[in-house]
């Protein structure tokens, strides 16, 4: 058999796969969104993470929103996002969709694997399900199912898909040999499993480890900022320690950490199982910003600087460093309660450059001398230089953290 | 000036840097407990931590139950439980006990160092001020105080005394010289700082980061048990990314960790902050021992075995493996369960010899062939060989986790 895979989901997880299959494979990226492919065809990655020549085209691999090209896949990889209503309820919206449109080309012996991170079971009590209804194809005889779940780190270099371990799980032998020829095509460091629900477990609680570690950071540098102890001498001090682990506080946003929890929990609570550690972990980082708001407020004072004619300046509106995401920016929160007490408030984010955030406008760059205040919310490399010239220039300067 | 080290309180902290002081200077072992001194007397530690010859006294330095002998030393070192009340809020009778003793003997110049657990504070507020207003000398003028955490790992012989960090907190620059020299003859690897509450916070934080990891743990584990994951393998999926920090579920008891989250805790609620993930991972932990009863009860219940005649043999009661300490062993708990429903239960624990558990026989070996079933709670390392011929012999064998 001939593999023809394709990407279904063009985003921080699905470009980087497609991009990397396509030196092998004949690969289809598709992406509903027109603009992402029309952007991707011209070699813009309005998410930053590629430069021009990184999106040049192999073995006539091709970009495409339209969902017919699909018939001639045999390999479908969904990179949809799933994130919670705002409830905090799983939202299966995407991985629902792109099951659908999937099921209008399904043929007989094709695979399908998800990488989306979502709660164990989805993969085979969910997605499975709507395949086979709507494609009046049986599970495992006509078609498989697989689970690899998605690892990018958006931002960081070291961790790319080729040089990290991945997880590859189907129950189907042959379709394991299959998914072992493309995925092995990305990363010679494969874990296979048999079982999808390991898999979909395993995903799902490192992102949650990764979200309480921070969250108890969060919470003892609360602790430490209402008592007047110096956080960082006392994480100074802890990490002497053979086994402390050092993690930084921080407003925990973006597509994974905020919404995960919420995923295992609902799962948990299906088994009657009160996951009070994991949700204190995410009220915890819910809240963080409204905490670093009051401190900035507080430290704002400090320079006695009259609010109503005052022009404040922030840095960064992403999620986190060094990334053009901004789902679930906690500095957008911050940035919005800013707007409410100081009038003159502009943003800049050179990484948010074709992207667009409702009623936000945001500069590309700027002149440091305009404003009587610079806030530094997200510290991206970007702002170095400028950053250097504020403070050696003596100007009104405050970082978050 | 020579130095006369005392070490007051000879438990599983005490000792050791008793053991190391005395190679280097005249040392006083002191406790309040004349069982306890007896023993070190007759080369017998009960907390099986050192054998007789590692109790050999040198440079005259003697063990003894008498305070008065303590009017020679010139440099105390406290390391005294710091245990919580059935309210779980700090109890810090034997720190106020050690220093009203101490206050008696203080003489000017005398150093006083605490080596407990605490939270931020509690050195210079509290203990302080009980050895000033009782000795009627002045702080920083007449006598010094520090801090230098205790960083004991029970049954750990990788990371001995010697071979770790050890921070070492005062603020007075001569006491922090002679400190020096004292501590420094126990590690080469000092840690100095003048901050006393950055050094008491770096302590409390590490142990409740230990309790918090674990506590997620036994959080997913209880998930994985209910929805029929395997969480071995989980893990070990999980393990593959380049991030995920492996910590075993378990029955998180002992004098330290069951203990430090609500002594921060307290800390923090004096600054209106509510450390809900804090005590979150405390809540799993301390209600942990009920989920794995009930585990337990389910997996007896697979042997078909008669309740009322069924002979049962638990092994291990101590609050980890290869420790003689039971202070809050949660195995106690399992044990108590089960004892109201198994009426001819057994227990075995060669590591509490001499030492006694109220209401509750525990014998030092055992034949397997006299029990219907036999329940590891706590693995020790002297259980293996009989474990072995256990498993070969067929017989009704459980493990906790």
């Amino acid at each position: 058999m001939k593999i023809y895979p394709s990407v279904i989901g063009l985003g921080y997880v699905g470009l980087p796969i497609f991009l990397k299959l396509q030196k092998n494979f004949k690969t289809i990226g598709f992406d509903v969104d027109i603009l992402r492919i029309k952007n991707l065809k011209k070699g813009i990655d309005t998410n930053k993470e590629f430069v021009k020549q990184k999106l040049f085209l192999t073995k006539s691999s091709y970009f495409t929103n339209h969902y017919q090209k699909l018939k001639k896949s045999n390999f479908f990889i969904i990179t949809v996002p799933t994130p919670v209503y705002k409830n905090n309820l799983p939202n299966l919206d995407y991985l629902r969709k792109s099951c659908l449109l999937i099921s209008k080309v399904l043929k007989k012996n094709d695979l399908v694997f998800f990488e989306s991170t979502v709660y164990p079971g989805v993969t085979e009590d969910f997605c499975a399900k709507i395949l086979a209804k709507n494609s009046k194809l049986k599970l495992n005889k006509d078609f498989f199912i697989g689970y690899s779940p998605e690892r990018i780190n958006p931002g960081d270099k070291n961790h790319s898909i080729d040089k990290i371990y991945k997880i590859v799980s189907t129950r189907n032998n042959s379709a394991m040999k299959i998914a072992k020829k493309v995925y092995g095509s990305i990363t010679k460091k494969l874990i296979l499993t048999k079982n999808i629900r390991e898999a979909e477990s395993a995903k799902v609680i490192e992102n949650i480890q990764r979200d309480l570690n921070i969250g108890l950071m969060n919470e003892i540098y609360k602790v430490c900022h209402k008592s007047n102890i110096k956080f960082e001498n006392v994480i100074k001090l802890a990490s002497t320690k053979w086994n402390f682990l050092k993690f930084n506080p921080g407003l925990v946003g973006g597509h994974c950490l905020p919404v995960d929890p919420y995923y295992y929990s609902t799962f948990a609570k299906k088994f009657g199982i009160k996951t009070d550690i994991i949700l204190s972990g995410r009220k915890t980082n819910n809240t963080m910003y409204k905490f670093m708001y009051n401190k900035l407020i507080h430290e704002i004072k400090k320079f006695k600087i009259n609010s109503k004619k005052t022009k404040i300046l922030l840095l960064g509106l992403t999620y986190k460093k060094n990334v053009s995401d901004f789902r679930n920016s906690y500095a957008i929160d911050i940035y919005k309660l800013l707007k409410n007490k100081f009038k003159n408030i502009h943003v800049c984010d050179p990484l948010l450059k074709n992207k667009k955030i409702k009623n936000i406008k945001i500069l590309q760059d700027f002149n440091f001398k305009d404003y009587d205040l610079i806030i530094n919310l997200v510290n991206h490399d970007i702002f170095k230089s400028k950053i250097l010239k504020i403070k050696k220039n003596n100007q009104n300067y405050i970082e978050l953290f």
